[in-house]
């Protein structure tokens, strides 16, 4: 069936797949000293533009938040995010479940203003009883958002400069970065990226990989003995190859650009689509994600022909509905989707 | 190079990838809901023997002993383990991580012995002030152990007779069960295992597969929500498929077991090899690890042909080391592990 | 100096030392073995109606909530509460220090409004992948709450009749319980609380013991093993005899009630000390605290002569200031306080 | 009833009690701001030597060390304690449940042997896969231990030079340190305890206080932002002067070590009296706890006479037994044991 439902219901980029295949009887050593994540490693590190950076690789995205934020942030502090973000609301309490407070702060379409931080902030330091609170060590944005929208460049700087201000860090999840940074209105490129934020993910699970997530640690802020605090969290892989592997290849002559790039092409021609189809927007993003409003019969009509996603509902009659691509979307199901 | 290493040293059995590629592009939902995952499960009921079983599919051991431990136990109990048990020593404080005391007993080569589990327990509740400590509510081994050797059906059937008196349940670590089942010594099954333990996880990682352990809940005790208590964790993967496939692949035509005797018939080869040398012997068992004492000269001489693992040191001249077949150790390599 | 600050800056009542030191050389077993614990067991047992009622003492408000909240709610559960809840600010993230979600919910004075909560709860159910949330397992609310005001009964019927259906506990935080049930406005005595609640404590430390808090399980809800989880919480006493003396004291000849209305005759004097002098009113509270507005010049005139809390920052000259009273404040010191 | 069941089963000593009721009226701050805890912290600053000492106040043992330990190690760090430490044993998983792991060594009668943790440490960075493991980070011990005996000033120097020589802290439990410091066969001051642990405690819970323990850091090691992680932990007193006035009164014209040296008169002759009875020896110590082997009979014939402790059983006809001296402990008591 043709699907728009998310970007993560096919297997992998055909040459992530081709590279397991090609290196599987190579004997290499186990938890990630094999030498393709040495070689993934050091692209990242070059894609970044360079410098005091250390990558690590990590299966999901929920994990991937759960270890970075557990092991960033001091046993007193607590992470300020989004009240529609991923550690906010779908991560069935990881973060809380080691032991860390998310401080959620009303955002607008997925994303935290930071003139709002700044102000949670001034206030927070203004009440003299703040240390019976948990104190804020880190900021948490998605880029894209949950709601497939943007920061700016200028935003995302805006946002550093505040933390940095009050000793936090600025952590931002990529589980669709290459989406992001694909997208036609994007003003940041990974270099800008590895610049402005403390650490960062780059997303393979949701961007042409089986599974795996790059995380990107800035300024030497990657903690002693990492790899046993990976462990301890359940999180390390024996056979790390298959992390490796897959972003060796994803940083490989661009793929994961190739692969971001797709996606947002693909998106723009379903955009059109939901422009042409005069359907009831609810949000259109400059990322792979698009978000309309069905009723029922639209549900039923457009849903015999091609799959989307209930993403919630909206009034009495209308639900709001997800339409992504993705590294995988084809020209014959946009056509599709266009002949709904 | 030749290795002798370790069983996650190679990438995945052929099938798996092939199962993979062949698959790749089909629309599947993701965590799971997945048809390949369905089936997965299916065909592992029924090599269970069928009647009240759940299974469900994590990434890596030390997560699946962590999801399963902390989820099963409740908030006042811990878990008794050998002292050279996987939880005891080699997991970085996982499952106190999550919270979780383990009560470590020695054991004899890996194995814990049932009589002293009893007189431990039986010791614990003649105490006046049990209150004041853990209650024990589970008992944790390995089949096969971390040392290579097995329990036998009555040793097996033992432990859970005496959980059962007291309220514990008996939970088999199996990383590496496709070996114990196959190994000529076996006196049991997989129904075997299933009929005896409360619950238990089939290795995949370590007998073939890229990733994936499959954990076999009996009796109707896996816990409600289990799926929510997973991601909590961080350990729900988007593409549940990854893990489905692999073992759906793994249960059919009898691969899992298929492999399981490969790497024991290259073991029983690996031995032979090891009397023929007449090199001094830690422990030779009947899996796919043996365990001899090496000088630094033959760690030197051997090494510089065939790989193996250094395990522990023994005392001041020599070195426990460890040679480990698998699903991809093949005959030439045994041919050239004779010829060093 | 003359305080109005808050509840908790002078010692105990007199009758609650008095008896300490004339029990001072009585033997008697630890961690709540002892006879007075077992009396004030009892004693509260039949305040609350008898039935099926478990009593047990801890030692301080935040403690309380982290024991409560994480050893009733099962591993995917989370609890609601008003985003103004002791829970969801002021506990330094004790709640998800132990692995627990507070799902933050916007309250009106402190109160969270029955409606809110059930249409926050259809909502959760109506989403296809809640469960990829914390499953909602409690709400909890403070009687009164942090902002002094009061649930009537038929809205705490009414939260209790969402919670049972929805399979949630409703917990009753009552650090001032004995100022809400001898408020003049109460419509609820200690009985119809020990009712409708599933759970609840009544505390000591904020109502004229030195410590103590005692919480009261209905429908025999007390977890298992409870001292156990206690002190595995690093919360067990081991001369648990200091709690259970006071709570004995507090529970003979209705002192617990007697301080609570003593507070409240007090609380009375100072709002119509408040309108008389005219300041601004923040909250006028049926409890022991008020809160009114102060420039910088009445903070400084005011503060030179009684004590009280500066609550919050309010506008750009203006600070919420509270005025508390309890057991201990004196009729002269509502003098001094009219004499300002 | 005649007791040597415990140090903690009756009151407090009278001093502490006629100080809580000459301030009970006192206005003070909450949360260890009063006057008096800062009056304390001053005075056990100058009892330990002064320097670079920190100390704060918890409520009790179990509490203190969670705590501590779970406060200055790492996030890949556990504590090495000897088999009988009350961390390893009595604390219901309290360390475990702050995330950490206790590693337990073997000891000989509660001592840890300064040997026996260095070829433990020297093991475990001699293998190659340590970062599997937890890494040590502490070790704990009990000065007195759980079986009243003493460190020697020489094996706690060597200890803690073990522990700095691998980056480990020294953490020494005092729940009943008065004893061990005023025993006849101390040779270490609390001055010296100041100089050769990193952090330790003072008990005051079972040295004649209703509750509390004063935490004790020297080099600067207190961890920042403290009082929000007592509080995350839920041990933080609202009315912290209970605390307060108790350190405050016990470090007044040497209380403390009064206090001590009376518990030790009063063992040196319960030593006697088993000695001149005859009794089988278990464990006679240089502390307040001492250790006979009674028969059935003589269980119940003394114990209708004097209060003991049946401390674990022994043989098949002989249980452990203890009698413990305290503060409370007096010559009619020692005479009534003599007559027994």
């Amino acid at each position: 069936m043709i699907s728009f439902d998310c970007d993560y219901n096919k297997g992998a980029h055909p040459e992530i797949l081709k590279r397991l295949i090609e290196t599987n009887y190579e004997v290499q050593p186990g938890y990630g000293f094999d030498d393709y994540t040495q070689s993934a490693k050091e692209k990242i590190k070059e894609a970044c533009g360079g410098g005091d950076i250390d990558v690590e690789f990590l299966v999901g995205g929920t994990q991937t938040n759960m270890v970075v934020i557990s092991t960033l942030l001091k046993d007193y502090q607590g992470v300020i995010a989004a009240d529609t973000g991923h550690v906010s609301v779908h991560e069935s309490g990881a973060i809380e479940y080691s032991g860390t407070k998310v401080i959620s702060i009303p955002g607008t379409d997925g994303k935290l203003n930071p003139a709002d931080v700044k102000a949670w902030v001034d206030n927070f330091y203004s009440d003299a009883t703040y240390e019976h609170m948990v104190i804020p060590g880190m900021v948490y944005i998605s880029q894209p958002t949950e709601l497939g929208t943007l920061y700016s460049k200028a935003e995302m700087e805006s946002l550093a400069e505040i933390c940095h201000e009050r000793d936090m860090l600025l952590y931002v999840d990529g589980a669709r970065l290459g989406y992001g940074l694909m997208s036609y209105e994007a003003d940041m490129t990974l270099e800008d990226v590895a610049r402005i934020a403390d650490v960062f993910y780059i997303g393979g699970t949701k961007v042409g990989a089986l599974c795996g997530e790059a995380v990107v640690f800035t300024g030497g802020c990657k903690p002693e003995f990492f790899m046993t605090s990976i462990k301890k969290r359940g999180a390390l892989l024996a056979k790390g190859r298959l992390l490796g592997s897959q972003f060796d290849t994803l940083f490989t002559d661009n793929l994961y650009f190739i692969i971001g790039r797709h996606a947002i092409d693909m998106a723009e021609k379903v955009k059109e689509i939901i422009k042409e189809k005069g359907w009831d927007i609810y949000l259109l993003t400059p990322t792979n994600q698009q978000f309309v409003l069905f009723d029922e019969k639209q549900m039923e009509e457009v849903g015999e022909k091609v799959g989307f996603d209930r993403w919630a509902p909206y009034d009495e009659s209308r639900t709001v509905v997800r339409f992504a691509t993705s590294w995988a979307t084809t020209e014959d199901e946009i056509e599709a989707l266009r002949k709904v």
